[in-house]
């Protein structure tokens, strides 16, 4: 229902309605100018042609310094989720299973169904801080399991997965031939530091992209960290899949790296601000929440609440949310997207408050 | 082996050797200026969101109205490379086949491997002008095929099936209940009239881009027109895989439409002149050919040439060519797009015929 929210909300858009939109993970600031005048300068240089599929070797180069691998190891993809998407569509066959820690990113799920892989989630809850339980975890693991997904900080809770924990989950999965796929991509703007999965040893899989780090989300451009045979298979597949990321945007993002601490810096204390305001406005009402631990979201939840038909009228008042049934079996919950300027929160937060039953 | 040589070429030009680069439809001509404008305006506009994986309301009516469809019928790709493999993706399963006259476009048949379909090829010799024999296309149908793929004016061979056959195809396709997918990118620029799909009633599936038309190759945007199901169903697999073809991008495409006649005639004439010099000097050879009827390529044959080797061979002496091979079964031939300038025309074709053993 994410994406039909989406689409909704777009649409009273282009009708000249006011939606308060804290339904998506897109930030209102701007892209940074010096990305645009970067991506700009490159069309005019002609980087209007095929590239490789691999990416731009400069930006590869770039990314595999930050991350200490090898260029060969980085590929370029279309968006952060195409990373995922393909290489669960390279190593996943029909009949296997993935591990999704839930509360979980909606497309994981999609993806997997897409793929036809059976999606096992291990529920997590508010009551215990959102906190993964390794032995269940360790339970849903069977013969069929090829992929765990780490997904820290987390969307929808933007919780981030402490340090014993991550590395518990790594050593299940290496001792059971299980991938880790890290989807890493709120890291770099945490509020808390956060371990990564290059951290470890192991053919994991480590994912990121320029979307929130780099005010970019409309520029689809992300990366995977791979080891070098799926990163051959990854650069086969975007071949006869994308092709490439336009060379201008990958410009754009390379720019962007320059200043990739002062960028980072600048969303963390503005999305800092943002949840200190609205956890200050929730804690006066009868929402139960966690403390986010990065930007973007707050995953309230209110007893007995359907949070589904909840979304749909309140997009009728002007305020977009993504229903909690958007992330697995979190009916009475909803997330927020702080999204939205601080004038925007307290008025779409209030318009909550009102419309809750 | 096509982007074998693709991806070699490019790392040779980086360690900066010339290469003339016979080996891909990208044209050497840039983008239109008022395309990069259009573009860069929409970016400064904040055109840099999470847009509709459906594409941009006012491109999908433009195109709808050209197309003579309904804006529900259109779907934005991350370039038709997208479209044609969402499609297939979406509408086959393991076990079923398609049927792809050859030679083709390399990237069907991967698709279809990638996804688990057989190809049935069907051969075309330049003997008969490439024409596509429909009793042999009919014989190959069988209770699985599920697609037939047009591909006209056709990669590589740049002919363009004749009005009679074209309808002929369709009327068996529809009896059989097998979809037509008709991929037209090079329709607008074809030097002669074609056919298009969308001439015929039936729920065929037409691509279409703007990589050619409007020499956007590497800006990756393209679409399809599609019944209204299958749209839905494609617009869904964008949410999961590619999000969205940055808005930015969609208004610079959304701007060579304004400019559509004029832009895509000044490509068909300097095609058309560079096409004649070719032809000319090849005519002087031992190689054999048929003359294209539209952008970009000349698929000429050498009696007893391995041009797989060949192409190699080409490499190091600065030409880069596709061998025959990476279009099905044509080891005599190879394909030369002519997207360089005309003295390099020349100068490529010279070192091609030094180089012919």
């Amino acid at each position: 229902m994410l994406y039909e929210i989406s689409e909704k909300a777009i649409q009273l858009e282009k009708q000249g309605k006011d939606i308060i939109k804290f339904n998506l993970g897109d930030p209102d600031l701007p892209t940074p100018p010096e990305i645009i005048e970067a991506a700009y300068e490159a069309m005019q240089m002609g980087m209007t042609k095929y590239s490789s599929a691999a990416g731009e070797k400069e930006l590869r180069e770039k990314l595999a310094e930050i991350h200490g691998v090898l260029s060969d190891n980085v590929v370029i993809t279309t968006g952060s989720k195409w990373a995922v998407f393909s290489a669960m569509f390279l190593l996943l066959k029909g009949g296997e299973n993935i591990v999704v820690p839930s509360p979980h990113w909606t497309s994981y799920e999609l993806a997997a169904k897409k793929i036809g892989v059976e999606t096992r989630f291990l529920r997590s809850d508010l009551e215990s801080n959102w906190r993964i339980d390794v032995e269940k975890l360790e339970a849903l693991i069977d013969e069929n399991t090829r992929i765990i997904i780490i997904n820290s900080p987390s969307n929808p809770t933007s919780k981030v997965v402490d340090d014993k924990i991550f590395s518990e989950i790594v050593q299940i999965a290496t001792e059971k031939g299980v991938t880790v796929m890290a989807d890493e991509i709120y890291s770099d703007i945490s509020f808390v530091k956060t371990k990564s999965i290059l951290d470890y040893n192991g053919n994991h899989i480590m994912i990121s992209g320029f979307s929130k780090t780099f005010l970019m989300t409309g520029w689809r451009i992300g990366y995977a960290v791979v080891e070098k045979e799926l990163a051959q298979k990854m650069i086969k597949l975007n071949q006869i899949t994308t092709t490439c990321v336009p060379a201008f945007i990958q410009y754009g993002a390379l720019k962007g790296l320059e200043s990739r601490k002062r960028i980072a810096n600048d969303i963390r204390r503005t999305f800092k601000i943002r949840a200190d305001t609205a956890c200050k406005l929730l804690s006066n009402t009868n929402m139960q929440f966690s403390y986010p631990d990065a930007p973007f979201y707050l995953f309230p939840k209110v007893k007995g609440l359907d949070s589904e038909q909840f979304a749909l009228n309140l997009l009728d008042k002007g305020v977009a949310i993504a229903p909690g049934t958007a992330f697995g079996d979190f009916r009475e919950y909803f997330r927020i997207a702080l999204t939205v300027s601080e004038d925007k929160i307290k008025e779409g937060l209030e318009k909550i408050c009102e419309a809750l039953p």
